[in-house]
């Protein structure tokens, strides 16, 4: 990022309504809460389509509740798409919505910060 | 952003390790986790430093065993600064390390999101 803090504080300050004067960061951020809402996301952004037991393993030691549970309400927030087929055993797989794969700079912006500071 | 999901996935599947081998984003998730964190950062960016009860109010109803936990956390994370006056009423200030305003290109990333999807 070339931009110094200076000059993205000064974006933040003057751009900081939507069109209905809504805040469009912290609603952003409120949806993301959750445990394992932002891992679900990075790893469908690594590879997708998921399956439920492929993304269970990939971020256990999460519970089948708490992995179902996050997945509806990204499906809720329109990030993730379910899609189930109807073949013998049922198949169910996850991917990003246009919506979801749009938050991709926020994971691109976490991984400067991260190669900066993670060691 | 200008560029296309596909360069940012090269991107973000190019450069996955930190020099010593780790994941430079999911270390950054889960330091963000936590129900007011990210909201605390959001905060100390728009206005730093702010003082405690000030901060309260900005995330009301925060309670105060919440605002301290997650101050303590981010303090120990190296991304907000405690700084306390001995003066009477004593006075505690926080605000941004340098670690910490660092993550503002993360707040940008977030915003240009929420001024396309949220209302």
């Amino acid at each position: 990022m070339t931009m110094t803090y200076e000059e993205f504080k000064e974006k933040v300050s003057s751009v900081i309504l939507t069109e209905q004067g809504n805040c469009p960061v912290m609603p952003v951020v409120q949806m993301l809460q959750g445990k394992w809402k932002l891992q679900i996301l990075y790893e469908l952004f690594i590879q997708s389509p998921m399956r439920f037991g492929d993304l269970k393993r990939m971020l256990q030691p999460i519970t089948n509740t708490a992995l179902t549970n996050a997945l509806k309400e990204l499906e809720k927030n329109e990030l993730v798409r379910r899609v189930q087929y109807n073949e013998m055993p049922l198949r169910v797989e996850y991917s990003l919505t246009q919506k979801g794969q749009d938050l991709l700079p926020v994971f691109y912006a976490i991984l400067q910060w991260g190669m900066k500071y993670i060691p």
